[in-house]
């Protein structure tokens, strides 16, 4: 597979970094206090363009496709962590400097310096030898890093709920848990009936040992997760929906084999040819792929990975994950995983609560069923203290052998030790009983979104570069549904009424809902190359002419086209704009 | 002033408990595990009314005032909240009970068992005084808490971020210090020009020692604030907009005198007389009770409560509470402070930053400014190891006291010692500059509202019951525009095509941006009663005349009139019915 951009796409990251402080899309936290590693602070631009994906996510996963979102907490008590497994298992190896005490990712390390692929795999100590054999080093001060011990670091934030020493608690590493912790009562919602999802967008922690990457590897994070409870026995999601969809796929074959090239296949093939092994996540991944095609991400910066088998979660069965290339690297934006039973079932063993829905049979079902009834007088005397593990032993023999009480006596085992009773005494009946269905642990399946990096990808994906009047010209060619802003409408200057018309303009605007700047302060030119940085779509200037035919010009982000339009049909020229039903002409 | 409802109100809480729960709207997290006081989760139903909630606090706190919005961190490092002074004020006071060590708020203590009220401005030691004279007992066992130390207790959860012991942090207790400890940042992109005011919607934490009352005394919540940046010299908010606003207010003077009705004035009015001491104040006064009205918080019961001197936050020097009534007590639903510039100058002082703006003055202004040079091959050999703190203090003096440099030599005073030094070896001379402006650190007016008790107060103050066919029935007037949703659509049955006509017309309705509910589970009565326990408006029934003529039956959740439509012009209807420019007849 060859790397799709060029070296100098390796540059997007600063420049991104440089821009979103400018201009108010992102930030490192803290910044006068020194900062903080991995924390980022949205400004003006980027905390509308997050909103406008996180609205965009709703309107997709919750709305259109019939789930219900809830919002939980993100302190979480150490019972449901111990559950999910996450107390054990959410690790990272870490290998601290003896010499300037630094904290360092082992399998970073090893990855960069060595041959060596998803280190992120290896047991702590096959790590620690890794490092000595290749006498690796401190990136910090340079001293060798041979025999010291690589122990594995938590990596979710701890606190203690309530006053003295507290009872403890963890930041939620993810949303996934704040919804099967609360099941039952979620699946009474859905009056029981299976496949149901539900979804949450809220803050997420993982206490990182070595933040990088801007907003890619951060500790505090937005994600938007949708948990489909699935009945296990049906898989049949609607995937005639999403069909057609084409995607590009990075199995496992081809991942082990760096000469195979990417499959591109629509979901309808890749799931009938086991490509996609389970049908729900062929949906999702459909489904997915024609979001982030609304959204704005780059199809030709996109593929659908799947996960090594040693690489998945210690709960998923399958798992692929949705990336996005930035700066030469393929970077995870969402995971679409199959964890099965496993956080039900270990919810319903931890609590003792049930964690199944009802499914009725499509016609009762007559069952015969065996049941005694231990007559204790006559036990009680015959077998002392042993009586009562015998007459449990008798209810479960009738359950799994009915057969065993055909004769006068029966012979059960308790402890190692057999007993024959007459059958008289244990009260042996069969009888016949209706039953209307059975209970069912759900599957679950789950596509689990990272806001901040599909805000990332969207910026870096967006960001171009051309000439205009003989000047470089940097944009952000974002999708106009979310842009920070709709519509800027400048006067072109604030004199002679033309500060007023605009404002009016801008009001008017607003009023149907659309997000609208106003601004006067400069020449046109830099207003136009601010707005261009912001990825506003249209312009719309108010000028001399204005008072005279009450025209004003609209201008486009892209194209720099411009055109003259009547004020009193703006709102109906933006609107056909964002529709696509119209573009920008050049008469301007 | 008169307890405004009966005692049966008291049941408003319990009720809502109960139908929250029911309905989805809210519930206490992790049941299954035993539970964590404090922590909610919003279940479908509530997470769709307080999104709602947020956009209208947006559209008029952010987009109608013209702010901007950002989304900082809620990890906070320990250097910020030193600042903010929240390591050592944001305390309550705790007595453990040396039996059943149950952790008891002091103060909730003795104002539940005494008559002092405000217990919460009291010192610890004063606390444990009163307990010990009123001989106080634990509410859990009973045993004497007389001599029990009361302590202070901090509120903020603490967490350690980084590997190994980490550096310590917090979460953040109000959303309000992520935005001024990023004002510098903030300045630019406001174009230094007052005032600006940002806001942020988001999580804040506080960890209660016995969290109760459901939604109102929880430990992690969502707060919405504006932080308003103002000219310390030019205090002109736009009091126009909501002069003729009318206030219930119950200032200090009402309050120490139990007999004082509230005062009911406009905001001008309120203002002019100096009731409300600070013009912002009464602007965002007058700003919140429109917003209360327009989202369904009832006019009786809402006040605005002046804080007592003894009760002010240790950063303001005017606080008013908006106060909601629920189940006869008054509860914050909001605050609006006037911070002063106590966050931006401790945060100055601590980063060693600038926290200020320039403004321009409306002219240059000429000063004479006075500077030294000294020449060191002169004060070195003279003084010694003294010349350097010779010559700091020479800069200093030519500042403050120019004239002190008239004769021929000058006399400096380093560490209590003095010097003279020939005026000669200073380089002293005098230079006129030209100042454009001056550096002013805002002051800060900050409206921060509680969304969780705006949630629950839109629901207590819309819990309703009548008789409708003679049956009590419950039903929850919301806001058609705050409802989690705004059109539920039925089939009479699903079958002979009704089902598929009904899930048609949800969709197109769906498409036009509305929330739209599909029910076809239990008789049409059933039906009804469930959206109106979720406060749904308007329900729609398609039923077998839909199929002959087309038309469907609208139905009016408050006043349960209903009244037939043509399906087609249903968006138009619904639209008309939001807008308030039509009702629903009678002939159903």
């Amino acid at each position: 597979m060859a790397e799709p951009h060029e070296r100098a796409a390796r540059r997007e990251g600063e420049r991104l970094a440089e821009l979103g402080r400018r201009r108010g899309f992102f930030f490192p936290s803290y910044e006068v206090y020194g900062g903080v590693a991995g924390l980022y602070t949205y400004g003006p631009h980027g905390a509308a363009l997050k909103r406008h994906v996180e609205a965009a996510w709703r309107d997709r996963f919750t709305v259109k496709e019939d789930n219900f979102e809830i919002e939980g907490p993100t302190i979480t008590p150490k019972a449901v962590l111990d559950a999910s497994g996450h107390t054990d298992g959410f690790d990272d190896m870490l290998v601290t400097c003896p010499s300037c005490t630094a904290s360092i990712r082992a399998d970073h390390l090893i990855e960069d310096h060595t041959d060596v692929e998803d280190a992120e795999a290896l047991p702590p100590a096959k790590a620690g030898t890794l490092i000595t054999e290749h006498e690796l080093a401190c990136p910090s001060c340079g001293t060798p890093l041979a025999d010291e011990p690589v122990e594995s670091f938590n990596l979710m934030f701890e606190t203690a709920i309530g006053p003295g020493d507290g009872d403890p608690g963890y930041l939620r590493p993810e949303t996934a848990q704040s919804i099967f912790v609360e099941f039952p009562r979620l699946a009474e919602y859905a009056r029981s009936s299976l496949p149901f999802g539900v979804t949450q967008i809220g803050t997420g922690y993982r206490n990182e040992i070595s933040p990088r990457k801007g907003l890619i590897r951060v500790r505090e994070f937005t994600m938007a997760e949708l948990e489909t409870f699935v009945d296990p026995d049906r898989n049949d999601p609607p995937l005639d929906r999403v069909a057609d969809v084409s995607l590009r796929l990075y199995p496992i074959d081809a991942q082990r084999d760096d000469g195979t090239a990417y499959r591109e296949e629509s979901v309808a093939d890749a799931t009938d040819a086991g490509i996609i092994g389970d049908p729900w996540i062929g949906y999702y991944l459909g489904v997915a792929r024609r979001w982030y095609d609304r959204i704005g991400v780059d199809g030709d910066r996109l593929r659908f990975r799947q996960h090594l088998p040693d690489e998945r979660s210690h709960y998923a069965s399958d798992c692929w994950d949705a990336e996005a290339e930035i700066d030469g690297d393929w970077i995870e934006i969402a995971g679409f995983a199959h964890r099965g039973c496993y956080d039900l079932s270990h919810h319903a063993e931890a609590s003792g609560e049930e964690f199944t829905v009802f499914r009725p049979y499509d016609e009762p079902i007559e069952r015969e069923r065996a049941t005694v009834s231990p007559d204790m007088a006559t036990l009680g005397p015959e077998f002392g203290t042993d009586a009562p593990s015998i007459a449990a032993a008798l209810e479960e023999l009738a359950e799994t052998e009915p057969g065993a009480f055909a004769d006068e006596t029966v012979l059960v085992s308790v402890d190692g030790a057999r007993f024959e009773v007459p059958v008289d005494a244990t009260g042996f009946t069969r009888e016949t009983v209706t039953e209307t269905g059975e209970h069912v642990m759900p599957d679950v399946i789950e596509p689990s979104f990272g806001i901040g990096r599909t805000v990332y990808t969207l910026l870096v994906h967006a960001l171009e570069t051309d000439v205009v009047d003989g000047e470089e010209r940097t944009f952000l060619a974002l999708d106009p549904s979310i842009a920070p802003t709709t519509v800027a409408i400048f006067p072109l200057m604030d004199r002679d009424g033309l500060g007023e018309q605009a404002r009016d303009l801008a009001a008017s605007l607003r009023s149907t809902g659309l997000e609208v700047d106003y601004d006067d302060a400069g020449n046109i030119g830099r207003r136009y190359r601010r707005q261009d940085e912001i990825g506003t779509p249209y312009c719309v200037t108010v000028d001399y002419d204005t008072l005279e035919d009450d025209t004003v010009t609209v201008r486009d982000r892209d194209t720099t086209a411009q055109e003259r339009v009547a004020a009193d049909e703006l709102p109906s020229v933006i609107k056909a704009l964002l529709a696509g039903d119209r573009s920008i002409g050049a008469d301007g």
